[in-house]
């Protein structure tokens, strides 16, 4: 966390609206070439915002102007900037600037923003991009990058600040004096043992409020939430929600302190995890990092066909259900009108239980042993749901549409109606903590799926009930 | 943020069965009545933890042991896990402790956090509690109590370091050392002008990186970012999230600093906004913080009936478009056999996009004047799909089902089907963008209304096309 992000700026309340300002203002500048000006105004915003604007710029005034642009910033700015672009837009302007000038970008970016940007450009850049390090920093670097992805490896950076155990308090901010403005934090310290070991840490508020001649060894807390170099990134920002963390330490399998993770970097994990949930929820799989807009029309294809596929073949199936009763339904055509309203209460119902159970899974509040008290509730929420609106629904059968047999159409509607309200809740609920058991993220159990399953089974407890119902009368 | 949440301990890498263990031998213990056992091993946990296992003990083993293990923690302790518990477990223990005791854990409680706790207890309880502090206090816990909930004002607390403008580095260090402990953060400092407005941050790096000479005035950054007091606390989150913040300031109408927000705060907002969105798209409405299992069956009932009712009323509009076509169904009963494919592709493919729009609203990624770019996006992204998916459609008709008049059958399939998926796409992707346009909730135009509404329109296509082709035909 670079002092600029503690002191970004804007200076207006309406955040929104003083950036679109800003950023429509530069441009203009630009376009107009009165490039003196608008260097004046890009250098005044913080570099999130001037991230954002350089992408406009590329959009709207083409890559050469955005260039021209980049290269205003002085040389801090341009490294914090650069680690927020777009990974194609790193690669255009890695294209357009000289080797120096790309060396020395490398330079002053935080680690672990280095290594977020090597992650995501082709291998002979990357290579080009390492010809300019030292031997000791290209081992680092190579070593970071074979981290997994989303793994707390891939998120650390070893720019912490290390005491020792036998200094003093003086000794300590003597040190940080000297080596605070590298580190990707100085608010957490760490003390490690004679064999690399991870012995506790020291908060800086302890080191600002005791005397200068009090031992680190008093002040070191031992007993510290730490995580595994090849831990999910998704147990890292569960750590840092639980416990409210500012930095969490990274330790190796022997216990060995390799990095930190910062919580602002973990703001951008927390995003990006509830974002491929929640489109995992809506059916949309294998998403990217990538925005939106920025998707192209193929990639959006590919990554909407394989759920509409295995839906529409399930939904093929709650056809043939229809084409077996085609015989029941020829006699009793009225049935169909009601299909609907069983399928759409049915999946509603469903992918309310699994939505809340998904949810409730994501943030640690239900776990496995938890099934059978989750049944117990849906069945019973099921029945008082099922209840209402199949009374409800009966009264307008009666009343309102009064089909012919109405009394057997309504009876029929009614019991199946609640039949599969308590199947689809009770499938809801079940269905994800089912796919956690078995490995499967439990966000791919949401209202697609479940709806599509309800569907057939909707369609099969409808036309049962309709066969014994009709065929009495008949 | 207190030293404690820096430090929180469980000094397992696997902290989910870590804490499993701890929390069962804990309540072994005090089920065995091994009462100082059970103390030893109690105040060993962090005050996350501890908060956790109390909610357990009162679920086992009852409001009275639970309390018994709640009085064995020393004072601070106390208010921090009293901070971190439901509103009923608060209540129970409000009930059972003394009023000095009780008084006790007031004082030591952090401002934020004792204004959480206030907000959701009973107004008698909390005359109670207010009756035990000073005039003054009264008055700011009143003001605080007085914000909108949800707003900044909500969630900040008054406890800040503030620094002169005439200081030196040396004179704010003495400051610190003084107050650092009481205060919620020392990582970030506010500098206000003579009329209390807010003049701009320092930050803890400068002050113990800078000599202690240097003027507190050459530290001052004045171009911050702030929020007003009744700013939602989704633009709170969104700023944080954005610039990567360890604490915002929040000013009121005048400009003047009232109070700041930290980021471990923060993460709660962002965990509770998602629940809350996520819970919308799969149709439930109205859930409180409650976790699910905490929730009883007919708060369920509650929340969820609704948006059934809602549906069950479009459904039955679909219902009637059937009914209009009974006559062309009992011509052709096969017809049938189609329309759950028809209707889930478009529900399916309609709820894929109104996810990804909602959750690029929600990023801010896609704002309203991208309409245009999302419909033309949609509407070729949809072409392709229903593209592919008729023509495997149209070859399982023709070549597997084979109804009557199947290449008819199989026409009003395959042009219904592309032109429903188009539909469902482009009503996905609008929806949301409208919503937001008048003011509601984007993420009530997810999954469950969208699939109902494409699912009116999947009847009335398919129907319509059918009548076409069969008059055509007969």
């Amino acid at each position: 966390m670079g002092d600029q992000t503690e002191a970004a700026s804007t200076g207006q309340t309406d955040l929104e609206s003083a950036f679109e300002e800003n950023k429509n203002r530069i441009l203009g500048l630009m376009n107009a070439k009165k490039y003196i000006h608008a260097r004046d105004e890009f250098m005044a915003l913080n570099e999130v915002d001037a991230a954002e604007v350089f992408g406009e710029a590329e959009a709207e005034l083409g890559i050469e102007m955005a260039v021209i642009l980049f290269r205003m910033l002085p040389k801090d700015a341009s490294a914090e900037v650069f680690s927020r672009l777009d990974s194609d837009d790193q690669l255009a302007i890695i294209d357009k600037i000289t080797d120096r000038e790309l060396g020395t970008i490398m330079q002053e970016m935080d680690f672990d923003d280095m290594i977020d940007v090597l992650e995501e450009l082709p291998a002979t850049v990357v290579d080009k991009v390492l010809a300019k390090s030292t031997p000791g920093e290209r081992k680092l670097i190579n070593t970071f990058l074979n981290y997994p992805e989303n793994s707390a490896g891939s998120l650390m950076t070893p720019d912490y600040i290390e005491l020792k155990k036998d200094w003093t308090v003086g000794d300590a901010l003597v040190h940080i004096k000297k080596v605070g403005m590298d580190s990707e934090t100085v608010y957490t310290c760490y003390v490690k043992d004679w064999g690399r070991k991870l012995l506790g840490i020291v908060s800086l508020r302890n080191l600002v409020t005791y005397d200068e001649t009090t031992p680190i060894a008093d002040l070191i807390v031992e007993d510290i939430v730490y995580v595994g170099v090849y831990d999910d990134q998704e147990k890292v920002s569960e750590a840092f929600t639980r416990y409210g963390f500012l930095a969490i330490p990274v330790v190796d399998n022997e216990h060995r302190l390799v990095g930190i993770i910062t919580v602002d970097d973990i703001l951008d994990v927390i995003e990006e995890e509830t974002t491929e949930d929640i489109e995992r929820m809506g059916g949309v799989i294998g998403a990217d990092d990538r925005e939106y807009l920025d998707t192209g029309v193929f990639r959006h294809y590919r990554n909407r066909f394989p759920w509409l596929i295995l839906l529409m073949c399930s939904a093929m199936l709650t056809g043939l259900v229809i084409a077996h009763y085609e015989l029941l339904l020829s006699d009793v055509v009225s049935l169909a009108m009601y299909l609907p309203l069983l399928m759409g209460t049915g999946g509603n119902s469903g992918s309310q239980a699994s939505t809340l159970i998904i949810r409730g899974l994501a943030l640690g509040e239900i776990e496995m042993k938890d099934a059978p008290r989750v049944l117990w509730k849906e069945f019973r929420v099921s029945l008082l749901l099922g209840a209402s609106l199949s009374a409800i629904n009966f009264c307008k059968i009666i009343f309102i549409d009064r089909p012919e047999n109405a009394l057997f159409v309504g009876l029929t509607v009614c019991c199946a109606q609640v039949l599969v309200i308590c199947l689809a809740k009770c499938i809801g609920g079940m269905l994800p903590l089912l796919a956690k058991r078995v490995g499967i993220d439990p966000a791919l159990m949401a209202a697609p799926f479940i709806s599509t399953l309800t569907d057939t089974f909707a369609c099969l407890i409808y036309f049962n009930l309709a066969a014994i119902f009709f065929t009495r009368l008949v």
